[in-house]
């Protein structure tokens, strides 16, 4: 049994959405940001990043979303969520997710997480202004050059499927209007509609 | 034959050091960033992303140092740089490659790249400003929670040494002192004196 820790609207949603379409005995477990529940010496100790997701497992805590990702696909392989007998396909999955935490998310994290970074209040304003900008070349990127279509790898859906998805929902949020990505708009849609995707949402958004 | 772009003083040295633990065949081009070669058409062809490393191999090209280092381990099962056989331990050692590539790095970065998430000059110097701190808060956070030793994972060594090795050279730029770090510390030493490590970084800073 595994203890999935997450909170609304965040990257955890990823790991949701596999743990879900993998079919694994979980139990989530939502982190209120809104009462800075990440900061509580109590979750501290689940992950001292003070972040989610992290996962619970019988041998130890997982954190980050693209470990968490390629963990469920190997441990649930009936589900097919990764072309794990393949290391090169499995190369360009890891390096699609790569770009998606280390310069997606993190362009995206400057509108509201600048204090990471800058502590000078116009500094924060600075960075938020350019979100619309860097978040937007991200996205011509993918949709220019690694997104191949109808998913992220080709033909086959897999867990990048669902963690483009949960970055590509912050698209109008941070100032991107999605339809300059047709292809990846069509994406969303398409993830949106998805029975196993809408469960997961509704059970975020639920009222506890 | 695999063809491996990096360049000096990047994160590229961890996938070259890989390369050569691995006994790989392969050949290594130098890419001038003083003469914004990342930025030209040819290097654009080949990464899109105008970064570095690059791999080149016989199926097509791979970005983003954690996949070109699981990739080199996995097509390179006698070298023993990760634990393959082992879904939970590859998830620590991602997780731990990930937290590098998306923090780590990205702290990092805040002092030299800056323009990428704002255009004011005050506040690309109030970036820069924050460095210390936010990289040193990284190093304190992998020293007391995720740094096993002697290596990243404990008795083994594996690709997340490289990684973090080409990280930790930094610190001393980035005005932290490693020496708040004694475990972290004494594993650069040792990365240091590792004669695979010696024979990377000479080639790297070798007259072309």
């Amino acid at each position: 049994m595994l203890t999935f820790y997450y909170a609304p609207n965040t990257c955890a949603l990823a790991s949701h959405i596999a743990l879900e379409s993998a079919g694994a005995r979980y139990e989530a477990v939502r982190v209120s940001f809104a009462q800075q529940e990440q900061r509580s010496a109590e979750y501290l100790r689940i992950n001292p990043k003070g972040r989610v997701p992290a996962l619970v497992t019988e041998r130890g805590i997982l954190t980050e979303t693209p470990a968490i990702l390629q963990f469920i696909a190997q441990t649930h392989p009936a589900a097919q969520l990764a072309p794990l007998d393949d290391a090169f396909e499995m190369a360009r999955l890891n390096a699609f997710n790569s770009y998606l935490c280390s310069t997606v998310h993190v362009a995206h994290a400057h509108r509201m997480r600048g204090y990471r970074w800058a502590d000078d209040p116009a500094a924060l304003e600075a960075m938020k202004k350019k979100v619309p900008q860097s978040v937007g070349e991200c996205f011509e990127l993918i949709e220019r050059e690694f997104f191949v279509s109808p998913w992220v790898l080709g033909e086959r859906y897999t867990v990048s499927d669902m963690y483009l998805f949960t970055l590509a929902n912050w698209l109008e949020a941070d100032g991107v209007d999605a339809a300059r990505f047709p292809k990846l708009a069509a994406h969303r849609e398409r993830m949106r509609a998805d029975p196993v995707v809408r469960r997961v949402l509704e059970s975020e958004t639920s009222v506890q």
